[in-house]
């Protein structure tokens, strides 16, 4: 092995495709022959010194991580604050790195993610430590700055064109006696990536889905109600694409206004497509269906888009190539090169142009009425859900998901009790 | 053409495999040169006399038509009553098939759907009409007597256990700091089978599902409640599987105790997954996600269940096979020869032994706790997941589903105003 240790740990919202990075990651430090320790549960795991020794899985293992949704090493939702504020922690994180002689740091997630390698990064230049801190990006709502597009949205967005084109297939069948309005709930809390994303399942005006709410625009249940049914006259059916983070002009959350209190009075938790559908059975008395996937989308490994796994393996591995550069405080980002052929590459982008920092969906992705996507949202994302790529199957007809061993490294430090 | 027509239809909801069903009607009578007429949204179209002429379709579409999802003719919630109190509706069947000189009569359904095929044949039999009569078996809810299982069943099955075992990945690497418990909830208003699927996603007791509901058992909120804290002290996460029908011990539906109103005072649609995920955050204040799949386990034809799509051709060609050979009034239905191997058969059974039953688990399908399943319950669900059916895939990342021509056959009587 050569000195010192490469660290890498996981952030955030998992996705289908982060053990992908994680495996590229693994491939490539292997390659050069140097050790990978991955933190349990992220930055938590670095604070509690509970470290994974990845030289204990087989390179099969590996291989087969790759395929396999979730996060294997386990993630968390922590946000470190200033040096000043966390001082505690910090010094902690900088002892456990020091005890692993952890010269790369190499933090897999989002928007927050790329903050907390940013101030390790800082962390380490104060101390005098020498770590090359590398964000690598990860999150299935697409809204990471700079990079064209983020590993694990493809897959999910794939997920989502797919399903609604499935469910408004079940749904026009069923128009004539029965259901003649499906709502489905998109993730985005922010922006519409996902929703956009439900957009590819049809082409004309008629086809699913006939209305998209997105959070860019607000939501206005009168005008809402008038296209349903427009739509529902029209075509016989109608179905809807939500983002769970649509607003009312007031601001007003309407994932919010879904909750309320259950016929035993209990709390009930909120959701927008349960909500839209009550609205939509109240105002028009039709009959309507919702779905809600949730987790689903974003761990449907088995749907995976094919650039999308391309593009987790390419940021794992380039992650790893810039942390031996010494590109410290960047991110592989994704620089899309062409629309047609879809063409792209990596690039080295400076950690603090995308810690913090969030994209919506541009003006021009949008429809004019609100309701849909454009020609160039369309040009956007249909390379990304391009291609498919599927895990192997056991005999038993489920994938072959692989359960890492996930040796803990030997500690050496006190315990931790921040 | 040889003389004599061959009418099909679909009812009741449909699935991912049903058009498959289709698919082979339509070519096991292509190739003894009979013409096939489908109603369109089922028994309401044979009384519109809005017939869809299939020998419009070239043999290209009706390839593609079997690895479509949906109900490519429509279908339809109706149920026939006796021939003494909706006679004028019978009397106009009748005259329609007279006027298309139909011969047989596949009806594609479940209970209620075998209960009209019947009663069809019943109807022809009173009034000297030479006409045969099939059911041909469908439905998610594996629900139909007789038959070892259903068509469309396996696929949604095979959805239900990936699913879940992916969910699951994803849950676990994030319970450390955000979500603890998943609730999946599964369809089967009646019957348990669904839900059970949702069981193959593990094998071991720590492995999610870890708790399973099922519409059998009486569900006791307590008891729910103490499982699924036992459990995420155990494994530190939980992922239970609900079926829509589970009900207390007073016989009211957990669904419906879920619906409510919305903090506008609206009234909210129930679910059992919302209802179960409310209570385990109130009672045990543990951060819940729940999925409502709805339609999108029963038109997920992107992974679908290659046992399942055999089944579903199967059956079809049958279906012509028996109406050809006069066999009235029964359904071929699916009889398993062996475990291990899987082997299975088709058979003719009379539908006065189908219609109107239900079939739910076996008591010994589930577990003596009341929220597993058995190792028998494995020994059958696992052969019907088993295989995997890929639709093609256009350049643009979506499956290839077909839109028929769904071409009218020319209407000879006077409109239908019942």
């Amino acid at each position: 092995m050569t000195a010192g240790t490469l660290l890498y740990a996981q952030s955030g919202g998992v996705t289908a495709v982060i053990n992908a990075t994680a495996a590229a990651v693994i491939e490539a430090a292997r390659a050069r022959r140097i050790k990978v320790l991955a933190g349990r549960n992220g930055i938590l795991g670095v604070l509690r010194e509970d470290l994974i020794d990845t030289t204990r899985e087989s390179a099969a293992a590996v291989r087969a991580l790759a395929q396999t949704p979730g996060g294997a090493f386990g993630s968390c939702r922590v946000k470190l604050k200033s040096l000043d504020e966390d001082r505690a922690r910090y010094e902690r994180l900088l002892a456990v790195l020091r005890a692993h002689d952890v010269r790369w740091f190499l933090y897999n997630g989002g928007n927050d993610s790329a903050d907390t390698a940013l101030k390790v990064s800082q962390l380490a230049a104060t101390y005098d430590y020498p770590l090359t801190c590398i964000g690598v990006p990860k999150t299935v709502d697409n809204d990471l700055a700079i990079t064209d597009c983020c590993p694990g949205f493809g897959s999910a967005a794939k997920y989502t064109a797919v399903s609604v084109r499935e469910a408004a297939l079940d749904v026009a069948a069923m128009a004539e006696t029965s259901t003649k309005v499906f709502v489905y709930e998109a993730m985005g809390r922010h922006a519409g990536w996902l929703a956009a994303a439900g957009g590819l399942a049809g082409q004309g005006p008629d086809d699913a889905p006939q209305v998209i709410l997105f959070p860019e625009r607000a939501y206005d249940e009168n005008d809402f109600i008038d296209k349903v049914q427009a739509t529902v006259a029209r075509v016989g059916w109608c179905v809807v694409v939500a983002s769970e983070g649509i607003r009312t002009a007031d601001g007003r959350f309407v994932a919010d206004a879904g909750a309320g209190k259950d016929s035993f009075g209990h709390t009930q938790l909120g959701g927008v497509a349960a909500h839209l559908a009550a609205r939509v059975k109240d105002r028009l008395g039709m009959k309507v269906h919702w779905t809600l996937p949730d987790y689903l989308q974003r761990s449907a490994r088995h749907i995976a888009s094919k650039t999308d796994l391309d593009q987790a393996r390419a940021v794992g591995k380039a992650a790893v190539q810039f942390a031996l550069k010494g590109l410290n405080a960047t991110m592989p980002v994704i620089v899309r090169t062409s629309d047609q052929p879809y063409r792209w590459k990596i690039e080295a982008v400076a950690l603090d142009k995308i810690a913090n920092r969030e994209k919506t969906m541009p003006a021009d992705f949008i429809r004019k009425d609100g309701y849909g996507i454009t020609a160039a949202a369309r040009r956007y994302l249909e390379p990304l859900i391009r291609g498919e790529a599927y895990p192997a199957y056991a005999r038993d007809g489920l994938p072959k998901y692989v359960a890492l061993r996930n040796v803990p490294a030997t500690r050496t430090l006190p315990e931790w009790t921040g």
